[in-house]
């Protein structure tokens, strides 16, 4: 992962993206107690209309890992984004949207998934859809999700600052 | 990554894969120019119950970045596994089957694509099938796809080894 390779003009709207982010999250869900944790997010390329992305979160409470995800963003034009995702949970996530720009520099990604895949062994995950907003070092986002029975909601909300 | 974390026993049958693994393969389809490859592969593990794996591979012929994909090979019991991909190309997969260790201590996975899911701008893959055996320090796999209205056949063979 080169960060002084030129980014591909298709991703260059995501720019501000790269590097890597740190922070905390609250997450719950009916089916579970509330929880906090700290997370750690990356962004690289390698000079193809696409981010490298992957993210590691552990439990505030236990202090042992707890989610994690990996994938590409991909810049397909015209405003819209498409985030492929593997998740160790036994699900594999083909996620679509958009990005802005905003009027201050910053970045808005809106995203809901077109297919949520799930492994033989793996819960039930019917939606997926996060909201992605970066203003200069801050990166925060919401994630809603709709699984193990339950209608699409709120699941995790987190403040990252770039690391 | 931490290799220094007792491996989960769910995946302790898989430490031979854990690491990193260099070589070069080639690879043929019908619609296009056989190519041959340059790829890293790596297997990590942070004490749950899969490894994390990620390879890259460059064109030999051009020296450019060619395929990547990164995801999770979960454990599941019963020499059962899940291997849950994102690729760059627009393709989540999620991959099932079996692992066999061989008398002399050396590994053979078999898996078959149960979903590949692919975004709205991604070429058309129905079906992956991989083909992974470790004898100490060399991984050799193999392959088959099923793409673009090409029946399922072989598409990538490559040896690695022990970096």
């Amino acid at each position: 992962m080169d960060l002084d390779t030129e980014l591909h003009p298709d991703v260059a709207g995501l720019a501000c993206l790269l590097g890597q982010w740190a922070g905390e999250g609250q997450g719950e869900y009916p089916t579970i107690q509330p929880f906090r944790y700290r997370e750690e997010v990356t962004f690289g390329h390698v000079g193809k209309p696409f981010l490298a992305y992957r993210q590691a979160t552990v439990n505030l409470a236990t202090g042992l890992p707890a989610h994690a995800e990996v994938g590409y963003l991909r810049g397909v034009g015209d405003g819209r984004v498409e985030l492929i995702l593997a998740h160790p949970t036994g699900i594999a996530e083909v996620t679509e949207g958009t990005v802005e720009t905003q009027p201050d520099g910053g970045l808005r990604l809106h995203l809901r998934s077109r297919t949520v895949a799930g492994s033989g062994t793996a819960k039930e995950v019917r939606s997926l859809e996060r909201t992605v907003e970066v203003r200069g070092d801050v990166l925060r986002y919401d994630l809603a999700m709709g699984a193990v029975g339950q209608p699409h909601q709120h699941h995790l909300r987190a403040e990252l600052h770039r690391a």
